[in-house]
């Protein structure tokens, strides 16, 4: 791992760049709106680890209220344990005989629950139970909308869950119901239209449970996007929720209801970056490029610089495009609002917490690169 | 660090994915194939250790001629001459007091070169290889054409290496000189045209030294889509090529002399996932998304699968749309092709080298997340 950027008790501008920086009071103020959304309704807050991927902030939203974490990946998942987690649902399939076997491992020292969409799945999954002598909670996916993983049919949920229930070694534990295309429609007609679609088919599918004796436990979905609409269902028991505790300049382009920005959650997460050449009046070169950022949802945008734009990103340079009689100093530093939060948290090997402009704490990205 | 995907003498099946497969027969091909091109010339390789991050790849460079390695970061070249490199130019301006110190303290330990651009920095520069102890190589970078870094005119040039050679701790070293927008451009002749045109300016510019008494050690520069093209332009001496050891989409996408695909270089670097879910006819789930391939340069492409298409990365998630009677089955393992090597390689910890099918070596990836 790399040495950390900077030292707890320094000013923001001693970080090296580029580095993480983690406004504190941002993130424990989006941690607890969040509690607050569902703070007298029977819904669980179950936040997405995948976004921080940190056992400190994972720890932060316990001690707020959270039941517990998601995780995308077996290895982020024993991460999470090993940091103190000790409920975790894997909202993913778990394939290949390798992660099969930690998983079920994994399950004889935390509650773990994994989610299937395949029948000769529940058979290798309930065997690695067995071979490891783990009980595994097992949510069904059901695609409802996002056409990625998942059961396409009510039926089909049905006949998974009836296979879970017969294994001795796995519990029918729910469904899985992530709309994960709805997260990013701009529109909030648009967002609110996808979610009462995915939950009229969640409801089809716990009444043919129902009618054929399975008890659902829990409905588990929602980001940060689209929860509101979860939240109104009445059918969703668990939000996955992720990157509300940091926000991004995607997230920043979704349309509240009156068409606004939403802006119930505010930017927590910056990239601290250096101006390292000024080489000519229309433009400056930053030190962060493609292995400090990733730019799959657009370019970041620059926090307090209007009419400033990151215009291009190479593996390890930045040009900014700037205009009229703006100047930016050598060495100068500037803060960047990630495009995505979640790959470019996953470059990174450390966290600088910031309050009042200094450096209150150094967290390690704890399932930095957990791809397995 | 993240536990290793692979055992010594395993079969490739058994490699736990995703992970980044190196065909080690193609890579020393590669090397050997671009240490060739430079033989019986006065031209040097100094292979660019971006691209790899991998202390046992920049060795199998050196033990085949090369004279030694650039990088772009210093806490890159710190973790190269711990690895036993000790001739290391680091291509790229150094800014900040945390790097420019790092910088001259590694000097005293290994042959260390950098680049500047700016007055300012030239004079830092030359504090901290005093406060230090240290002498340091440095080189003016010339902007050839990339609009990137690098100072513009031959004029400045003069004026930064006149600097330089008046500081007692620094040694002008020579130029920088990569054209590094040229190396995607398609067609054959307009890369051609490009290199030309750089060199053009080098030529100016090695004239105006010469006028002012000022010595040029070196002119640097080239890169996997141009190298032929400062090879024979007479004015370069160290190539600082680095993509050509695994080559990826994009570089496949460059045109020959005839229009055909590039194709002196191999495809040595591939990304083995598994198929995690098959939900309906028309698509397939595989265990790769976002944070195990850098999609900036494009999708990454099937090896050995014609027809079908990765069409969308999500965090962790690839989706393959398939057709026909195409299949996959669950668990089976494909090979992609990455987009970009350099910020697909800097996702991962391990390098898993393969020879006819089974593992051969284990390499970490020494200075994945190397940023500072």
């Amino acid at each position: 791992m790399i040495s950390a950027p900077a030292r707890i008790g320094s000013h923001v501008c001693e970080v090296d760049t580029p580095a993480l920086l983690v406004e504190l009071d941002a993130l424990e103020r989006n941690i607890a709106r969040m509690q607050d959304r569902i703070a007298g309704t029977r819904l669980r807050l179950r936040p997405h680890a995948k976004t921080h991927k940190s056992t400190a902030i994972a720890n932060l939203q316990l001690a707020a209220g959270a039941v517990g974490v998601c995780c995308q990946k077996v290895s982020e998942a024993e991460i999470m344990v090993d940091g103190g987690i000790g409920d975790v649902l894997i909202s993913n399939e778990v394939v290949g005989a390798a992660k099969l076997d930690r998983a079920a491992a994994l399950a004889r020292r935390a509650k773990i629950a994994v989610c299937v969409d395949d029948s000769e799945n529940v058979e290798q999954l309930a065997a690695a139970a067995e071979k490891f002598g783990a009980n595994i909670d097992v949510l069904v996916e059901l695609d409802v909308g996002a056409n990625r993983c998942g059961v396409g049919t009510p039926a089909e949920v049905v006949r998974l869950a009836a296979a879970i229930a017969r294994s001795r070694s796995l519990r029918f534990a729910g469904l899985q119901a992530y709309h994960g295309s709805a997260q990013h429609l701009r529109a909030h007609a648009d967002r609110r239209r996808a979610i009462a679609g995915a939950a009229d088919k969640v409801s089809d599918t716990l009444d043919l449970l129902r009618r054929n004796g399975l008890e659902c436990g829990i409905v588990s979905g929602a980001g940060t996007g689209t929860f509101e609409f979860e939240i109104a269902s009445g059918v969703y028991d668990e939000l996955q929720v992720g990157s509300y505790v940091f926000m991004d300049a995607d997230y920043g382009r979704n349309e509240d209801r009156d068409g606004g920005p939403v802006s119930e959650f505010e930017n927590s997460l910056f990239l601290l970056t250096t101006v390292m050449s000024t080489p000519a009046a229309d433009r400056a070169i930053v030190d962060a490029g493609l292995k400090a950022l990733s730019v799959d949802s657009g370019m970041p945008l620059l926090a307090g610089c209007d009419g400033i734009s990151y215009a291009r990103a190479a593996d390890e340079h930045g040009r900014l495009d700037i205009g009229g009689n703006q100047r930016f100093k050598l060495g100068e530093k500037i803060r960047l609002i990630p495009g995505h939060c979640d790959p470019t948290v996953n470059l990174h090997d450390w966290f600088v917490g910031i309050r009042n402009e200094h450096v209150e704490c150094v967290w390690p990205v704890s399932a930095r690169g957990a791809v397995f």
